[in-house]
């Protein structure tokens, strides 16, 4: 049984879904861990991870749609109005979503769907880099 | 330390929360692995995990009630429909919930809460056939 | 490679966001797990786990405010009404956040943002002790 770990740093645009899968797989591939589990954990609170469909663009753009619509960037909603009109809403964005991912790893490979992708989802309406750590457990 | 995984495939019907806990634990009691981590993962985009309370029947039917509330189907909200009308929300509520859950397992057994059980949330208006990845780690 | 497991109480107010980092930080730096994964469990169906900004009070004020209305007491809206009615938005309050959290440990320390703080959230308008599970796997 082995453990490795590394940080990546990510770069993201405006309320961007920027999937990161292929950054995560490549990492994993280099360990020489066959079976075992991989924590992604993004130590921010106005974004978030996500994994979703990798097939369709519109999906994101209507998930990023449905979200900005739920939680709308009305200062009169929010208390906490120090900063910009967005960073309140961003912090709700990533309570409702999720800043942990453990994710199955089987033949030295994550055990995504067909359909899958990692997404880190900028909540903020300004660019920001990110930082991700990736813990890989197994043998 | 040890690592156990296995695939586990399950039926669904439209819209159902339907519980899974037994078929989890039964596959945890059979691996000798009394103190440890169980992660359940769920390759789909259109489904997600739950973990809920397993005595009411009513607290499922006001999640799927309340879910349906806050994503509804109505195609002038999204631009993905090439597929049904119950597409685009079912992936909207998978990414309100979860596709992966980690539980601790004490003395050969997943440390449920009493009232706690383990679901999988169908959010597609017809039947699925879906599958799960189980990892245990431990000792 | 090591496990360790502990269960911890947390008494909790009416509807509190309450910061529990420092009893976690303080059982993780006692285990001599320089690298690793925590995870934290809470077996309850009307209180969730959040990882959030901890440096504002008004974001935790904003967030209650938020899904407070988001998820209204109204028993009209609700089959399960056999307790008070604060119950059933309790559970749909968490099934949209968590119960479980894995978090990343380096050098013996949790790897949370300079920002973020671990908390239980108490959905019930009534106080109650709380159970957590906290395990730690690594070396």
């Amino acid at each position: 049984m082995r453990i490795a770990q590394t940080r990546l740093s990510i770069e993201t645009a405006p309320r961007e879904i920027k999937e990161i899968t292929a950054e995560i797989a490549q990492w994993v591939a280099h360990q020489s861990i066959a079976l075992g589990l991989l924590t992604v954990y993004l130590p921010h609170t106005s974004a978030s991870l996500l994994i979703q469909e990798n097939a369709s663009p519109d999906v994101l753009r209507d998930l990023e749609a449905f979200l900005r619509r739920l939680v709308p960037e009305d200062a009169a909603l929010y208390r906490h109005n120090d900063e910009a009109p967005d960073d309140m809403p961003a912090h709700i964005k990533s309570a409702l979503t999720q800043v942990q991912l453990t994710i199955p790893v089987t033949d030295g490979r994550i055990q995504l769907g067909v359909w899958q992708g990692i997404f880190l989802w900028e909540h903020r309406a300004s660019p920001h880099t990110r930082s991700l750590v990736l813990t890989l457990l197994g043998e």
